[in-house]
């Protein structure tokens, strides 16, 4: 049994810090590293990635909409030829930052409203899909398990892992509940750390209303954003592998050129 | 006998426009693209580097200061970490897209203040060679004849480029006339053509005095934001061409990867 | 009979020029003025703010969503809280750099996407008209003729500007054709002029299927951003002036503090 | 005895915390509050302002070169029309937030690098002076004790306000010692009190050479970056006070319109 643990990297801005990426890269298998767009200036995003190299951590593009001052967490109606290109412009700009740092992008992980958004507006799910396949047909698509992306772009030809949200509570038709619901977040990282590992076992979550779910799932997020985040993806990865399950990038790092 | 002429391009930013990119490509064998710091959107570079491929014009990454509203030409003291993974960053952006547009880059021009200060200034000259060296230590380097920056590149072992200005008069010892000086900017084009075609038979350019003075230059840069600067940069391409003068790119696309 | 004509200006940004600010200012009697977020810089503004104040033009903050790159044409789901300070923030500067020009802000007419938006979103439609009424409820809110947006601000104490735009085509309800559907855009100067004729003398269109449609409008919005465009203004300010409908700012400058 | 203290606030950028403006509020007299070109979104602008206005702290326009990135730490070389034109649209922003605030701007305290370069380059020091006094030329300069700058402004019809800092090593002339020094900057809080004490009372601070030198300053300026930053402010607020030093802002709020 194999399980990959993914979180949000390089979200620092100049002078303004956001997470503890030395911990969290002693945690994850697979690390979203901002591209600029929402988060991330490139010094700080070389950083990153020398040490996610130094870890053998492996590399996402973790795309986003032009909004710094939203964090990339506010819809925006891009038209289809900007999308396709501020998408293939963050991949190279990270590539580049990569290979210096002696790392290459594996995969890439839409964030925020642009995540949100590709899970089920086709036009700007396929506007992304295009731009990954323009610039390298190799990388990975992460995405929403159980939503219509992964089916179109697997259609379209490119590899994609279903994620599963490990601080999330998850209705009966296995979506997330949304943040503006009660119970929405989760707290407790002894009970996040067992609901992943049956997951990583079994497959399934307890939904919201009790019921079990079954989620398709090779990679589990977790946020390195507070010490009580950083804490909580600690014991998810303790008790994953305490329990036979190895946490592992989705990507074979072997087989990359 | 051979010369390259360049120009920066793909400067427009989302609804503004910038010079005669189409036209332009229709005259250089060598393409400055915007890298979206100083200028240029990723739509717009993508366009710019797709029409430079239909034309196999030569791609470089005209890489500046982060500036837009300054256009890039306001000097600007960028410490060490950041200034180096800012240029990584953009050649990567420049990349991706070259790459998807069916190009690819093949040189490095910094643009505006950062082409003026690293022409002379150690500390930052050292920060753009060291990025290029970093990324990809084929990447020509594009500065200004005659400065200190081209041994500096050279005696670190990147190929470098020396170029002139087909509109600007020069000083007796070969720099450039201060453009706060009568005089500075050349209008008459049919003078600036039998300039250059000096330069490229002759290796001289008379200067600001009257004197003849010896550069070394490889390529000749022109400009396109006007209609008059790109009659001007036609009328240099024409006269070279009909006085024997081939105009190519200063690197040999054939051999490239 | 009178009629307000008004124009967006001061949309340069930096090295990019928009438009012919100084011609426009000879023909309307209201100007849009950038405030930053979509287009213009602080000095651009400043200059244009001047030119508006030579001419006796009143000035209307043009806000907009924080979007240089799509000029502020993009949709965003912006949060009330940001919403809010933003619109502030935009009329402040304005009102800061008008004082200098000796000039002042009189009404607020949101730019592109938030234009659109605030037409029928009651959310953010909301949170503009509390930004303005916050800030200065003496601001006049121009709007799109017919929307609910007019409703809400009078309700909440505000006075309204309804606005036509010369050059759309117009549905049998009043509301605009898409700029998707052909034919939405007009670019017959002399034809433009008499449906504006017709509009400030009986307070009716033709709708593009050819019944009369009643609008209710005391600004007419002119465009100045192609040469073709600040002649088609001219003509409508032209045919106006001949058949005796003053042209006049909305806003009663001489009763200004 | 009197003596203001002022800090650094407002500096937050959406998604990035800076600093604990709650805490700082609770200890000084005076806000410099960042005006979104070097930090700062509109609603966290807007937020620190309401706080200021509860507790009755005074609020001063932290003004600074249009840099996020090098949160305004960079020295540029700004030209005279922007520098000025983008002072304006700052103060005039912060204008608009603080009155929707129920506060008001009474003094303009410019940050970082260009604060740096105005204590000594005349032409920017003077396109500041220009803002100030076309917007409002009864609001106060805050400059570094000793610097040409406080001299220019005072000629211009400008009040200055002179500031010490309560962290920094002095030089036996009174000009600071650079951060590229050993022994720079101070960390005891104890001492940093004891000296600010004796700023206040006798108007001189031990210079780093152990000479005494005398220092005007109606204003000490205290960090709040940290949780022992908070406490070295707290301290020497209430040293001063223990010793009958009035900590009050160097402008009359109760004389303000």
């Amino acid at each position: 049994m194999k399980m990959d643990l993914n979180s949000d990297l390089g979200e620092s801005l100049g002078a303004w810090r956001m997470g503890d990426d030395d911990a969290m890269l002693g945690i994850v298998s697979s690390a979203n590293v901002a591209c600029g767009f929402h988060a991330g200036d490139a010094a700080g995003i070389l950083q990153t990635l020398r040490r996610a190299a130094e870890r053998g951590v492996t590399v996402g593009a973790h795309v986003a909409y032009p909004d710094l001052a939203g964090f990339g967490r506010r819809a925006m109606d891009v038209a289809s030829a900007d999308l396709q290109a501020d998408v293939i412009y963050q991949i190279g700009a990270l590539q580049g930052l990569a290979a210096v740092a002696g790392s290459a992008v594996r995969y890439v992980k839409p964030h925020g409203a642009l995540y949100n958004t590709i899970a089920h507006d086709e036009r700007q799910a396929r506007d992304v899909i295009a731009a990954i396949r323009a610039i390298d047909p190799s990388l990975v698509l992460v995405g929403l398990a159980g939503s219509p992306l992964l089916g179109w772009a697997q259609a379209s030809g490119l590899r994609t892992v279903a994620e599963a949200f490990a601080d999330r509570a998850y209705m009966p038709d296995g979506s997330l509940v949304s943040r503006r619901e009660k119970g929405a977040v989760l707290h407790d990282a002894h009970a996040v750390a067992e609901r992943m590992l049956r997951l990583a076992t079994e497959g399934v979550v307890t939904a919201i209303d009790g019921s079990t779910v079954r989620l398709q799932a090779e990679s589990v997020c977790v946020h390195g954003d507070s010490p009580g985040a950083v804490e909580m993806a600690r014991q998810v990865r303790a008790l994953l592998e305490r329990s036979g399950v190895t946490v592992a990038p989705f990507v074979d790092e072997g087989a990359a050129t």
